[in-house]
């Protein structure tokens, strides 16, 4: 087995990063373009605190998808695991990430779990907060305390653009109104948080230090203080295995094998249980929603770190 | 945290045995009916060979789809991963085990994977044998090899069932033919095989082997020989995790957190990493097809022992 | 074959009275209560300009999925066949009128059809005016002249109550956004513009002299003005046949045989080539939106009138 | 309005030859190849008997889906509405006309309608005869009488290929047997009876023939013998107009306007009320399976005739 050290992860990197060829950068995302085709930014935390760094991980890019396993920590926080799974389901979806036609059919049209688009909305309706502006301070203060990383803050222009190319979400918040999931005022108030959270922006490094978290069960790995139940983490955790990685969340469990939550900016968080907390950024997309080279990056470490939970 | 004994086993068998009310037993498959609603039965194996057991655990049921794990470990044995994931993806679905839609949407009409009812009729067309005999002595051969147990054995009347009430799967089978997922040849050869190793009878003590087996990396808990190996057995238990139980296959990632693989005939076959093959038979299953106590068994297990593998 | 007369005419409504009890009134649209429960009334027009009518022909109920027929109509004779038929399409569908699956899945996420829900938005976007208000006037008084009934009116509590429970809607409007078929004005305009025909209130007189109106080649019945070309009216009572009667269009095009629109609040029109216009209100509609009271005086009118088209 | 003659039909085949470039002929029907590529043949037939012709009217291919409206035919006569439609809806879809999701999702399994492939096959379920030569001899003489053209006769290498290539029909047949539409000897018995019907050869005449049949209220246009019984030829009319033309059907109804069948092998049979039949033999198909050519045959037609019947 591999020893981690920055020199093997510089080796990483570069085996890697061709990769990035095989994927596109998403062009309507403010802070994105063409000219981070090639970026691959990789951070490991290890449970003892130890950082391996290598690559651009000086970039910051939107949350996008990732705040998703942040609005479902405070969630299950906030109300309970009964009452968030009563709005959303816990199970694997072969549908888009965006789908709207899986509220259609399924069983009281609840959205199948909460890391696909419907989900996330519906979940964050239940965030506590007298406002919206309050609601997104305690998520960002808590983002930003598990990484004190003062890179990570919100985003106004990115925030303009999720507004602006909103409608799909907005969609999906109206359809889950129209059958009750959510009361009207939910239905924007939770748009509202859901485009702000998406919007914070975040590095490698903050990645590493959410992966951390997870796998830490919930204690800051730097004041050892419980921010999130262990239970609910391990909830969290779960579903990260079998919905986290869009529709290639079954072939990244068993090619990887150990949670994982990406985003359409590139950017992926890992948490290896009793390991570490894996942070990468990698702007070049496939298809399906995931860095291209973020997957190979995954598959390396699993593989030369023996990273992979099905392995014993 | 709790220790494994006898006695602990008939205390969960005790609590867990009320839930078998809220369940049906399936009145099409010979050998099955009301008179074993109330049944359940459950066998530990831990990874050192320990045996512990409880309630009905010397009735024998089919083994229904629990056969699309030993099918998949053939398959990969046989013909290696890259030429089995050509046939069948590796991604959970939202449909249901018998559903034909899905290879009427999905990219090249592939089976989402090889736990639902056309994945497993497209692994089985890929399991060595100059005849479907030849390939389901070694299929039975294999299983009795790993479990020895001589219980399971090939219950004919439960064949002759599966083909009189095969035309769904038949009907998968041809589909697959149509859009050249199988040849025509291969379809009927492979369904008869699915037929025939669905119809192998099996106890929760050849389950709980199965599942050690699983649990030693696909070396025989006996002999020690390896039978399978390791890498595919990974792979095997991965697949479990995101789609080994139907429809609710993400609630037990969550609430039980280990891979399990149920069957229609109320059996379950759990395997935790590093600690203990589980096997389950209680007849009353609910209308996803799993078995209720048998589920219930799991949960309190999971719980009591600590086996949630996302806990760590 | 049976002769007309106003004899006749109560002859059919006692016959068809009893099916209102196969029923059920909507409960969410002002106006509309059980109180209306048993209510039917029926009105025809021939091309000659007889009236004969029957039953609660002196009730008014809002339009409904009826404004469907006459947006299209302004939409065609505003911007003409080619660019509404790009927006939309004109092939029946077999989902509910205000299903979105079928947005997700078609050829450019074009609405089947302009007489389901997202269809009617999308082609509420093609009708002249400098403004919602503007372009609603321009329909209501349409409809006035071709009706020359001074019930035919707007009504503030229906629209208030579209408003109120259109989340559905304006799901679907979003939707539409998002993939390009209406920009983000249009969609807002649209929405309202299709509330507000919706909240239009009807009579079996003024139903009647519309279907009289689509007869009659899109001349006015009294005047003889051609209000809108005779080929876009063609088009119109094409896709009512084939389209126009919710998931039971093909059973009317079959039993009755000639182009309807129906709307939930129990209201149909009817265009009997040649022939006649038909008006009918019966508030207690079917699982699929029909009045079922209605639904038979078109049967028992084609039968005994020979109306079917495709006896000929 | 235009005046039916040779000349006329020349003129209309010299016009709408060149759009056969923008389909292209299906490959795997035994017959059919490149070599019919710009083929076209049109034949009229009006009600009074008279005969016009041009283009490649000489030419004979197979039925294909022609087939289902005789199946129909005979099913009513054999059967009666009420049983028939108990078997098959009578609504047109947006599926696929081979599709099989819709046979999940739809009210008992039923196919929509009896002019898509499931729905064919169901009916064919329903034809009188001791046994299925029994039953085919019954229709391809009731096809004989009709069309009295000795070039209407069973194409034993077309058979083959239905049955060799036939594996998703046999998906479809096996899918309703699971799902209780069919017994196992019924469907089995059906799907022979459709292969075979399928694979008959047809000419432009025959056709037009066949479209005289429909026109003519069942009678045989010679003989004037009532064959099928008037209201079977309306139900069936009416079922050509709303889903006729495979995934056209709607705008055929708009375009066109009058009952029409179309098959793959780029046939299409049309039923002018009080007119004509027409046939049409066209072999250049687009991808929704209509001939290209034969297409702009019946727009032209239809608008130089006055044929459309929505224009009354």
């Amino acid at each position: 087995m591999e020893k981690l050290s920055n020199a093997f992860m510089e080796e990483v990197v570069k085996a890697c990063r061709p990769y990035t060829a095989q994927g596109e950068v998403i062009d309507h995302i403010p802070g994105l373009d063409q000219s981070h085709a090639t970026d691959l930014g990789v951070t490991i935390i290890t449970q003892k605190g130890e950082v391996y760094s290598a690559g651009e991980d000086d970039c910051s890019f939107s949350l996008q998808s990732i705040s998703k396993v942040i609005i479902l920590l405070m969630a299950l926080e906030d109300f309970g695991k009964e009452v968030v799974f009563q709005k959303v389901g816990m199970e694997p979806t072969d549908d888009f990430f965006n789908s709207i036609s899986n509220l259609e059919d399924y069983e009281g049209h609840r959205p199948f779990n909460p890391l696909i688009n419907s989900g996330a909305i519906a979940t964050a309706s239940l965030v506590n907060g007298a406002s919206v502006d309050e609601r997104f301070d305690r998520i960002i203060s808590f983002l930003q305390t598990i990484t004190s990383d003062e890179r990570v803050k919100f985003n106004e222009e990115v925030y303009q653009s999720e507004i602006k190319n909103g409608a799909r979400n907005r969609s999906l918040a109206y359809f889950m109104e129209s059958t009750g999931v959510l009361s009207n005022q939910e239905a924007e108030e939770a748009l509202d948080l859901y485009y702000r959270v998406n919007s914070i922006d975040i590095t490698s490094l903050a990645l590493a230090k959410l992966g951390c978290f997870l796998t830490n069960h919930g204690r800051n790995i730097e004041t050892g203080d419980q921010l999130i139940q262990a239970r609910h983490v391990r909830t969290v955790k779960a579903i990260m295995l079998t919905s986290g990685m869009y529709n290639e969340s079954g072939t990244y469990a068993v090619e990887v094998g150990f949670p994982l939550k990406s985003g359409v900016s590139g950017s992926i968080v890992g948490a290896v249980p009793g390991r570490m907390g894996i942070g990468i950024i990698g702007p070049s997309i496939n298809k399906k929603g995931n860095s291209v080279a973020g997957g190979q990056v995954l598959r390396m470490l699993s593989d030369k770190l023996k990273l992979n939970i099905f392995h014993d």
